[in-house]
């Protein structure tokens, strides 16, 4: 078929799809082409612009090394990325839904990005313990529950936790670092956890890129609000990533990466010098932020 | 604002335009957000599936080099580049409706894609030149006029002229080749115009790059039909980029790059040995095509 005005183009992209050979390829592929093309017509397109860009999605891939991911990153300020942590979560709910359990999503604590500073392997530390010692920043103690979604708590939950440092900047971004503000603890037999860390500050995403650029043409910030990075999971139970949000923080309703819910901005709260919650001595002043999390029951 | 749900997700993406100092940036990014968002919530687009997108966009930026524009490619074989040229071509036609020429868009000589084979500054040969002496193929002579849409006939328009050769390979996938099979010529004063080269091979495109397992992936496959490029431009009119295709050329109806249009594909008639049209004799058989181009008078 040879295309002769822009509806038949449209349907020749289309039709070329009946020869793949995984029918969800051709679905995707489907959509993506519908969408592209409507986009195409519907800001009219010229070839300067088209041009323009081609140069920024190749910059943004050139942009890419190993310990820099662009495309993640452009996918992260266009919302893209949290439209697909929001799917996700509504997916297990509906599995478990037509499972049998009666469970509201609202339930379940919500997730949000990954980011780019995620790293596999971070020590395995005792309940209670520092997992920042010598970072930057005010100490901050951090405790809660891991249950189920209705509330039965959840012994030996791995919290596998990260973040930056009080400055908002994290191990990974200092040239040959080792990890620092990165541990894995387990819940004890009652689901409770608590550890040492500071509190994190805003930060802003690389912004020497093309995404950087993009951000300044929309006239749009690069921060993203104070947050500590959790995956959370346990035996029999969807496993969950998130974070918490400090309260209060600079950019708190306007995180450049769209990942801050309601239901994750916590309350930090001060104190004095003194005695914590945990019984160690403290000797300047710190923060402490209590939050229980809530597991999804994987559908049977 | 912060989001609490995917509508609520794709309203504040949009907002956050509203910082933006260009109007015309605004409009384009706030078709292609709704757009990509739509697409994602469509197919319900997974995880694993979004990291695989992450991944293969950034494979086709790091092909991309000074030789190589995979996504250009990408954008070609989506049927994306087809549909910026008709809208130009489209754009363009409005344009002098509006300014009172009593013009149909069907007079105009149409337009397709440049491909990645254009290269600045070809030698300036005289009428009736051999543009192609040496490169492999099968002589074929090519003539024809450039005229106004009224039919009024453009002397001195330049014709700007590249294919590969008679096997599908072009000077610039050879390493370190100089300028072959392209030219540029004027037309006389009649507007007529005459020269020789090779009768051109259908080819497949890269197929060694992400780009490539795309076709694979949808079972596509590569290959362009028989094609010689010219760009016709001529003072106060718009300058055209078009092919001119081999009729019966294999793929003629598939284009991997939805390039052809019927208004383009010319017959190659052949000939045997003897005296040519220009009164060239030649020693084997040949081929001729002959087409007129109409250029569309600039909007006042």
């Amino acid at each position: 078929m040879t295309p002769s005005n822009e509806n038949e183009l449209t349907q020749a992209a289309l039709q070329r799809l009946e020869g793949a050979a995984d029918p969800r390829f051709a679905q995707v592929m489907r959509s993506l082409i519908t969408h592209l093309h409507a986009f195409i017509r519907e800001v009219d397109l010229q070839p300067g612009e088209w041009m323009a860009g081609i140069e920024f999605l190749t910059a943004v891939g050139q942009t890419c090394d190993d310990k820099r991911q662009e495309f993640i990153l452009l996918s992260d300020t266009l919302g893209a990325s949290m439209m697909v942590v929001m799917l996700d979560q509504l997916r297990a709910a509906v599995h478990a839904s037509r499972a049998g359990e009666t469970l509201r999503a609202t339930e379940t604590t919500e997730a949000t990005v990954q980011g780019p500073y995620y790293w596999e392997g971070a020590p395995e530390l005792a309940l209670g313990a520092d997992i920042a010692p010598g970072v930057r920043g005010e100490p901050a103690f951090y405790s809660g529950r891991v249950t189920d979604t209705r509330g039965q708590p959840l012994a030996n939950a791995l919290l596998d936790i990260w973040s930056g440092d009080g400055e908002g900047v994290y191990d990974m971004q200092v040239e040959g670092s080792s990890m620092a503000a990165r541990a894995r603890i387990r819940t004890d037999a009652e689901g409770r956890y608590w550890f040492w860390s500071i509190k994190p500050s805003y930060y802003p995403v690389p912004v020497d890129g093309p995404v950087g650029r993009m951000l300044a043409g929309i006239g749009c910030h690069p921060n993203r609000p104070g947050h500590i990075h959790m995956k959370v999971a346990a035996d029999g139970h969807v496993a969950l990533t998130t974070h918490l949000f400090v309260a209060g923080s600079p950019y708190i309703d306007s995180d450049v990466v769209f990942g801050v819910r309601p239901s994750l901005v916590v309350d930090f709260e001060a104190h004095p010098p003194g005695k914590a919650p945990d019984g160690r001595v403290i000797a300047q002043p710190y923060w402490s932020a209590h939050y229980d999390f809530h597991l999804q029951p994987e559908a049977a």
